[in-house]
Order: structure tokens, then sequence, then C-alpha cells
């Protein structure tokens, strides 16, 4: 029995080095090391929430942010008032903020490459409850929220000065959230991200090779595989062959398409079911773990890839599922290969449930 | 002003992009975010340690770890007994575990590429005491410890099956250390993992565009500039100018070596001195953070690059030292690109103190 075998049979085993196709990382899938001892019994995810009664992201204390992009609402048709579903406010402590064209610069003889951060850093607040997680909340609520992520992508490619827009959310104080209140951030950024431009190579090269969409190929391929979560109608929840973190999870669009804000409002709705049963088997499966949710999508900005215009053909979007599990540690930044205690193949086997 | 100046004056303003030479990962340097509040204030290292009395890494208790590959002892010359200065283990939860010569093996058309996880894991035990980290350690205890890796990186580079040698530290529980108690890590991959290719590309093509090594010239060209944190005869400490993180710190060897264990008695003296350096101002400037401490080299394996005998001529080594004064979050993980909200310049001021 090889260890691939192994691996794909769920047992426990020696680890075994898996490549991941399109960043060519290696991930050790190392069962052995989920039975390490840690005396760090005090690094776990929080459960005091100190702010409940000074939260700038609650309902009736709308001027506690800057003045609202837009909302849902129900009842007041006023903005910066109560009554919204979801709202969307520049961020307070930007990482990047509007400006103009920006230019780079390059100075030592081309080792230093700056750019001003001209950019977009907005919240949505998904929910005016204070600790209602997605998991939480109607399909239809979470459905309003992902609309509201539609809403805001097509408006800031409009946008000459933004290339990348990357909505992510945070869940948790290991996430790297510093607000408890759900809320999901959208960044857009003035450069494609090195990281985005190899995979769009990745992905060029393998529809170069094989005349097809890398994931179409995969969602075909894993569909009835071990590594499967949840298949539905229009999308398709699965562990990644090279999963980085344990419970990782992948929800790809059955229908080709690069960009999330192209997904239809029937899609979206079926989007909204799939990611309350992969979060809501998460929490269940991995004791209610942080995680992180990472959208992964083309650049907006077309004219990126000057004569390319391909672009739409090879790239497919995702959404990345990401369970904070553990913390990142040195060998992970020596070398940007992961360790990953769960194999794969058992991860969506408890998953799928 | 441009913001790269502003950038190099260090002072306090709108965010700035800048590009790391070598791989091409975007920054964001951000100081507007270090204004944020945090509701999490339980995410916070560890005070309490639970281990003390159970620690398997402390003096008296040998017998807990497997029998150790070697130790330097001033007493006792009987292994696995008390009287060790620093002490080398075979890992208990090995990553990688000896094996044959490992074959990859590609299955699905070539989108799966796995290989038996064959290596080595070893576990340094910096001091026999459990609470006292490198920098309340004597300079000559560090050198001890630095000549310990270096005979551990001649060893293990016997072994064939070996590529890639990583040396890395975890201090504290939120760099993700599980034990307490002092120690490093030695992991022995079959592979050289893809961000270690990349930056040999990189730092391949500056070579044949330019004629030298780039760290040769970084050393010459920051040496007086405001990046630096700390020059000595033999090794000098820099803040990258595309800092990942606040404070971090690179060690580099003035001497151009592509791998650690080509240092000589005299330079680990001059090391020790400087990491010494380098770990006191960080504690007292950032509050005593978690860190990483991470070794960048040159594969083991010359064969590892077929037909490029100039490997030596153009890598050289250096020490990383990464605070954990966030986590990594989402936006992270979706692009790649990093946020930091201390500009380098500043660090490095006040590193330099």
């Amino acid at each position: 029995m090889t260890s691939a075998e192994r691996g794909e049979n769920g047992e426990r085993g020696g680890s075994e080095l898996r490549r991941d196709f399109l960043s060519g990382r290696w991930v050790l899938i190392a069962p052995e090391r989920a039975r390490r001892p840690n005396d760090f019994q005090s690094v776990r995810a929080p459960t005091i929430d100190v702010s409940r009664t000074s939260c700038p992201f609650c309902e009736g204390r709308e001027a506690e942010t800057p003045p609202e992009v837009e909302a849902l609402r129900d009842e007041s048709p006023v903005p910066d008032s109560a009554g919204w579903r979801v709202r969307v406010v520049p961020n307070k402590f930007p990482a990047l903020t509007p400006g103009p064209e920006p230019t780079p610069e390059k100075r030592a003889g081309g080792l230093f490459e700056s750019l001003p951060g001209t950019g977009v850093h907005e919240v949505v607040v998904d929910t005016p409850d204070h600790d209602r997680e997605w998991v939480d909340l109607p399909v239809d609520h979470i459905r309003d929220v992902l609309g509201i992520f539609r809403r805001r992508l097509r408006a800031i490619e409009q946008d000459s000065t933004i290339q990348y827009v990357q909505i992510f959310k945070n869940k948790g104080g290991f996430a790297g959230a510093s607000l408890r209140h759900p809320h999901t951030q959208i960044l857009g950024v003035p450069v494609v991200p090195q990281q985005v431009w190899e995979e769009l190579s990745a992905l060029e090269h393998h529809a170069r090779e094989s005349g097809g969409c890398f994931f179409c190929r995969l969602i075909k391929d894993e569909e009835a595989g071990p590594r499967r979560i949840r298949t539905g109608p229009d999308f398709i929840a699965l562990a990644p062959y090279a999963s980085r973190f344990p419970y990782e999870t992948h929800v790809l669009p059955r229908r080709h398409t690069a960009l999330f804000r192209e997904t239809t409002d029937e899609e979206l709705i079926g989007l909204a079911r799939m990611m309350k049963f992969v979060l809501s088997r998460l929490r269940d499966v991995a004791s209610d773990p942080d995680y992180h949710i990472v959208l992964r999508q083309a650049p907006v900005t077309r004219g990126a890839r000057p004569g390319d215009p391909r672009l739409d053909s090879f790239v497919h979007w995702r959404i990345e599922v990401l369970p904070v599990m553990g913390l990142v540690a040195g060998f992970e930044w020596g070398t940007g290969c992961f360790i990953n205690p769960i194999v794969p193949e058992s991860a969506a086997a408890a998953l799928r449930g």
C-alpha cells in the first residue's frame, strides 16, 4: 500500500507530502502530529466578549462608524439610522484610502518598489445582531449578505485605480478579528497580488495544455470521490487534495465564471445554503473553531493582463473556508510548506456526516 | 513628498504598498491600522505555564524523550542523563520519519502529486532551564546552541534523501509552540520547497543581470541607511524594506556563504552576540512578543538544481526574526499580501535604540 492510498482511505499512518497543483506548494499531511500534548492551555479562542455595551456595529450605534456606503433596510429608508439588515461602511481604520491613480516608484537601482496606498477598504456588517454568526442566520439573510458582496464588487470595479478586490471574513480572535460583531471586509487594491498572478499563470498553463478550466475538471473528477463534502445543484464543497489546514473546505460554483459578481440571484440562494451547511458541519465536527472565509477570483481590471483576452476562459472563482486549528509556525514561514495533522479524506468524511 | 519619502523618514501618514524584491510579494505599510481598538482582550500570549512539573525537556526527565542524538555535556558523558547544556533528540511526534529514498507518485492525470513523508525531525533543547529564553542566556551558551545547529546540518546533509533543511524556533504559544521550554526544531525534507525554489530563481536572475549576490549588494546599500538595526564586524541586522511583520529583523553574515554549516567558530560568536542584541531590543521595544526564528539557506543537495553549479555564488544564508504582533488574517491568506502597521524605518530606529 502506497502512502497515497493510505491517505485516500483516510487511515492514520506515516506522513505524506502532497503538492498543490496550482501553487506548487507542498503540504505535509502528518496525522502523528495530532497526538502532541500542548502546555499552552490558555491559547484558546476567547469566550468573553467585552464589547457588547460599546460595539460600533450594533444597531443604534450607527453614528459610531463613518457614514454608510449602502444598507439593506426593511423599515427605515434613512441612512445611518436603525432598521437595517445588512450595512456597509468604510473601514474606520483603513489599510487603503481612495486617491488618484497611483504611480509606482522604483529606487535603489530597482531593488525597492513602492506605490501609494490607494484603494478601498469597506466593512460589511453582516447583521444587526451582535453575536449571530452566518451559521446562526437564516439562509435568506446569508443570501442578502452575499447579494451585498455582489453589489459592492460591481460598484468597486468601476474605480479604475482598483486591480483586485479581496472579500474576506475573520471569524474570532484567533482568525485575526479585532471586533466580535459578525462582519466581512472588502479590500480593493491597486495591484494584482503576486500570489494571484502565480495562480493565474498556473491556470493559464493548464488551459493551454489540456484545453480547459482546471476547476471545471476538478469538480468533475472529485464529484463522487473521497474528498467531496457536499454536492448541490449549483455548488460543490470539496476538501482540497493538499489542504493546508484541518477541515479546509473550498466551495466552487458549477457554472464556469471568473468573477463572483457574475453570480445569478438563484445561484446566490444555492451558495447561501451551501455556506450554511459547511459552517454548521465545521462547528459540529471541529468544536466551533475560528475561521477565515476568503474569496478567490480573477482581477477586476481586465487590462491588468495585457494581451490576454482569455482570462474569463480559465479563471473560476471559489470561496475558501480556512479553519484556525493551530497557529502558523516557523516551518511554514521558512518554507511556505504547511503541516496538516488531519488527512483531507478523513476531514471530508467527517464533514459529510 | 512622496509616500516612499514619508516611509523613509519613518513618519506616520497614509499607507504605502511596498514590493519585496525577491518574492514579488506586496506589503501594505498601514500606520493607521495601529490605532484600531480590539475587543478580543483575551487574545494575549499566555503567561501561565502549566507544564513545569512535567516538562519532558527539563533536566532529570531525559527518559521522557526518545534517546538523544547528541548533547553538549560538562559533567556526565552518559547519554540521556542529566548534566547537559544543549541536547538534541528526535521529535516524539515527528512530521517526517527516516526511510528509503522516496519516489514521487502522480495520479488523476497529473493533478495529484505525492511523496512518502521521509525525512528528519529533531528537537534541540536549547538549555536545561525551563524558562530561560535565548535572550536570557549568556552569549557563550547561544554560541553553543548555534554550534549544535552547525553540527546537525553537517550530519543531516549526509542523508541523500534530504534536499532541504529548515531550522526554526517558535517562541511562545502565539508563535505555535506547544511546549514552553526553550527549544528549536530541525526539519529535513525530501523536496526543495516551492518558496525556496522561487527565491533561488530570483537570486539567480539578479546575479545574471547584475553579476553579483543580491544580499551582498543589500548589505552594502543598507549599511548606513534608515533600516539598519545593528552593524557588527561579521553580521548585520536589518529591517527589510517590505517587512511583513512589525519589527521584523533579518540577520545576515557579511561573508558570502550559501549554507549556515559553513560558518566559522569566530563567526558563531559574532552571531550569538547579534542574536542576543536583536532579541533583547525586541523584548524591550515591543513588550516581549512571541516570535519565530527562521533560517533561510540553500538546498543541501547540490544536485537538486541539475546543471547549475553556481548555487554557491548567488545564495546567501540569513536568519529571520519574525515577531508575532497580530494574527494572520483572511486578507493575507487570500492574496499573499501582508498588512504591517509599523513603518520599517520606524521599527529600525526603535530597535537601534
